[in-house]
């Protein structure tokens, strides 16, 4: 049975033409069987006509999605300069991504959507416009009144959850950008994430090191006595769950992962390498630390299968179903 | 049905007063349901005896293994100075298990049996009594004439096998120890691997990068551009078949795992992180590049729970089942 909150989700549908539309098309199509609870799609209307012909039910209130719902797929119109062919992004169809995923992020601030689901967008288009942020994740923290250095990325699959402490760096710069307070902050934001967006009380967090082995005791490195340690410690003083640093190739087996709720990794790839081995048709991107709920799914736009109905809706129905999950949780501790 | 080979695999049982001897005698209890050819322990039987109350049939000849494989566990007696208990290493330990590990590998080398599989060892121990080399793959490479610099030591379950280019050095130090004549050196020596030890006519090899996104068009690092690409390139130029450099993170889901026989990883927990996450209860060490078979349980000495009957076998028991097809390929193409 899903979770429903009270409120639909806002779904952006990202560039109008990646494989955004026909992905939440397809969750609509499949509502019952992917157990989705009710969402309103924020974008161009023609993009969803380009790769499919469901219905589609017009609203100006999110609050008129429930009714619609078993109609049509519900869409709040955000109108694009000119229509984008499937494959081929342009200036017209960043402008409209953009312009979706404010207003859905308007609307989760205001209250009127349980959450936001973010379609893929395409960067590049972004930049040639004026986007000067990293990412969508740093955009809704910015929209939110949340610097980006307190906010993290999470993958969530059924079975791992990962925080990397750092994210987009060259490897060969990663030892030198960690310290023992980013670590904590880091840490921190995702253990409070772990009891708002995923109702566990008591989290716990596993922290892993950074070289082979946890260093070995100091040979194959020594960030984790100097840099990893103490923040554990500070973590632990606080009554934080927390354990480490532990060797990251024994991490990630089943019985490991069952001994801790989310683990805090170094570096991007030692905390994507495991989630998308395991969970990479299910796996979610939730961000912690921001006043609304906010997921994605961990894929982008696929330009080049877009239009050709081979894109597959089940990362995009994972993370809508964690919205929906994640507001949930949020609105009981309201 | 097992893989048989011509003669017995020689198995030695690392240190006495480690899991070895429990993992190996479980073996033998399950040599049916495990599917395990006939082999012989190397090693003192006291280790045997201190955990097992199974029977032991002494030889001195690896030929006469077969015939006593179904009357009990056949063993090549090394006696160590004492006997040492479960959980509590010595130096007389040490000295036996390198002893064992000594004659093991004579015998492979002299043909008396197919191949090599060795228990662990506790390194701590060995290099108390004047042991110099990183580990047993090293000595075993130089008691066959091989520099250690030409074996690649391959990590390999049943969906996904990889080889780190680099392995035991901190993080930081990874990207300056790399080169392009490295990662050729280890990627021929992987395929060629392949086609001996796994009977792959034309095998396929997937080579990571080393940074997120692979380095994302050199935003993100240049290693990918200046260092992993040309050897791609000199590889391809031999004729092998080589693909990359991809994004670690997406290289190793089902489907991506489907399009190669093995991986080619730039560092330690870049080639262990998937391999354990998917493939902890059965992965294999197997040390490519040697004019022997040689594979190895990827576990350690695990003092802690020694002489408890905690000890997993099934490690073990893939090792052996590997060493097995390894040695038939091989005896084929000679």
């Amino acid at each position: 049975m899903a979770t429903v909150p009270s409120y639909p989700l806002a779904i952006s549908l990202g560039d109008p033409a990646g494989i955004g539309p026909e992905v939440l098309a397809k969750c609509w199509d499949n509502r019952s069987a992917f157990d989705l609870p009710p969402f309103v799609a924020i974008g161009d209307g023609r993009s969803l006509g380009a790769v499919w012909d469901g219905p589609i039910e017009l609203i100006d209130d999110p609050r008129d999605a429930d009714s619609a719902f078993d109609i049509g797929l519900p869409l709040i119109q955000v109108s694009a300069a000119e229509a984008d062919i499937p494959g081929h992004p342009s200036p017209s169809g960043a402008h409209c991504s953009l312009d979706s995923l404010e207003l859905a992020v308007g609307l989760a601030r205001s209250g009127s959507v349980a959450g936001v689901v973010t379609g893929p967008v395409a960067k590049e288009q972004l930049y040639g416009i004026g986007f000067t942020h990293p990412g969508q994740t740093e955009f809704v923290a910015e929209r939110c009144g949340i610097a980006s250095a307190n906010v993290v990325m999470m993958l969530a699959g059924p079975t791992l959850r990962t925080v990397p402490v750092t994210t987009h760096l060259p490897l060969s710069a990663v030892a030198a950008n960690l310290n023992s307070a980013l670590i904590e902050s880091r840490g921190r934001a995702t253990l409070r994430g772990l009891q708002r967006a995923f109702g566990i009380a008591e989290p716990r967090l596993a922290i892993a090191g950074l070289n082979p082995h946890s260093g070995e005791g100091g040979t194959l490195g020594r960030e984790e006595i100097e840099i990893i340690e103490p923040a554990i410690a500070a973590l632990a003083a606080e009554g934080w769950r927390v354990s480490g640093p532990h060797p990251a190739d024994t991490m990630f087996h089943a019985s490991a992962r069952a001994s801790y709720d989310a683990a805090l990794c170094m570096y991007h790839d030692q905390a994507l390498i495991p989630i998308k081995a395991l969970h990479f048709e299910d796996a979610v991107n939730i961000t912690l630390g921001l006043p609304i709920t906010r997921t994605a799914p961990d894929h982008g736009t696929a330009f080049d299968i877009a239009g050709q109905d081979r894109a597959d809706p089940r990362p995009m129905a994972a993370a809508i179903r964690m919205a929906a999950s994640a507001s949930v949780y949020r609105a009981g501790e309201a």
